[in-house]
């Protein structure tokens, strides 16, 4: 698996590497500031989840998914420099370096991001399937989207910690782009409705355990361990999975959607093997 | 001209009130955060040149238009929310209204921005031609895009006023997004290759008539008759078309840009009258 991983890895970075203007078009500053954050060591496990719900299928790998792929690693990456500046989440350290805003300004860091979130849009532009757009605005958007998930945070922080706001926030903050990762994917391999069910199912799972996960990690690892500041949800009163359940029940929940991503996959046979390792990895990770 | 804008202005208001998600849809805030600024007030000029430039092709109304112009505003008021904010240009006053962070705070503002700019797309991507899609994310992108000419605009601020430096900043930051809400028209309204050269030769100069007027009237207008804070490109040394040529050179160029632009729209007859008239309100505004 982790063999298989870094060379997924390698691959999307290729593709990133090729679709982001370089540091040497103008105008320098906001391309080394994209670059930056984009190449700062990222697990590209949103970009990995959209190929293998592609290859899924067993139809063999569609054309341009690569593509489809890193223009979810460009979302993502944009929401990590938007969350991270002083008037949000106001953090330092994201992936063991210093975040975009304390290296570029915060003024390069919120074009940075613009960037980001406009260039995801112009490459699935070029791919040219507008379901693939709308269903990635859709998941980054403010009606149960990325973006909705932010929103109910930062006022969440002002809230007491309730099991049906941790749920609000976690569906939409990062449950719908991971969701969607393994749409998208679906989508542009061409899966029928029934299959295209299945794997979303499976993304929902997959992502409520990644959160589970995250909010844990956060209380018992280091910020060293980490690659960005540990004990940061507490310090800033977020709604957590450990906050809320405390941390046995938090992993026992993240076990209960590892089991559940797995029985999405049933009718998938041999094809989704490697969509049935990232559930585990998902789940089993320490960073 | 006025009644036309009027009504035009009405019906695209209309377009814009069905697509943004409604007050009362969870998260409150900031749906209410992006209809304030969103309906704030503003000319509209980007969306009636889309509807016009579909129009100018005398072939009827395309259908879905209307979803097309109003992603061009849904960008265009993304990036006042973005300039206004204190790390870029810091701005309280907007169109008359305090600015999107002085109501909401300087997270929320982020937030609308990125939330209208992701809108735009969504849209796009129900309307369901990928070309409107990349061409949209072109025009407000960082290379030779919007986000391009707010870089070389923040970064000129230290620079000397040059000719070369003008015409980069604004052929990107607003003359890209200009051109291409013709353009956008054009093509969603089926134009051929002749037809969308010409139009995007209007859209070019009316473009720059458009710029080179705002500027002479940040120095000549109060910021009452603005609606936003007047001799703000003084104050902060902005490369400007009055700067770099003085005001009488000045308004000598926006008027062969308004001749240049009439002169695009030839081959086009009465069914460009309104596109005609449009150039001529843009060179003879003064607000």
């Amino acid at each position: 698996m982790t063999d298989y991983l870094a060379t997924q890895r390698r691959m999307v970075d290729a593709a990133l590497e090729g679709l982001l203007p370089g540091e040497d078009v103008e105008p320098y500053v906001i391309h080394r500031a994209m670059r930056y954050s984009v190449f700062a060591g990222g697990k590209r496990i949103r970009p990995v989840l959209c190929l293998e719900g592609a290859r899924a299928l067993g139809r063999g790998e569609p054309a341009r998914i690569f593509e489809v792929a890193c223009s979810l690693e460009m979302i993502h990456t944009y929401s990590l420099i938007h969350d991270d500046l002083p008037a949000l989440d106001n953090d330092d350290l994201r992936r063991g370096r210093p975040t975009c805003h304390k290296v570029f300004g915060e003024a390069m860091a919120i074009l940075a991001g613009d960037s980001l979130l406009t260039l995801a849009f112009e490459v699935l532009g070029h791919v040219g399937d507008s379901r693939l757009v709308a269903e990635l605005a859709r998941a980054s958007g403010t009606v149960c989207g990325m973006i909705a998930g932010q929103v109910h945070d930062l006022e969440g922080e002002k809230l007491p910690p309730t099991a049906e706001l941790l749920d609000k926030i976690h569906r939409a903050k990062t449950g719908a782009l991971l969701r969607s990762s393994v749409r998208m994917g679906a989508v542009h391999g061409g899966a029928c409705d029934d299959e295209l069910d299945a794997l979303s199912r499976y993304g929902e799972h997959a992502g409520l355990a990644f959160q589970i996960v995250d909010d844990i990690l956060d209380v018992e690892q280091t910020s060293e361990a980490l690659g960005k500041t540990a004990g940061k949800d507490a310090a800033q009163n977020k709604i957590t999975f450990p906050a809320v359940y405390g941390l046995d029940v938090s992993r026992r929940m993240a076990e209960e959607q590892r089991a559940m991503a797995h029985d999405a996959l049933k009718q998938f046979g041999p094809a989704a093997g490697r969509l049935r390792q990232l559930a585990d990895l998902i789940t089993d990770r320490k960073a």
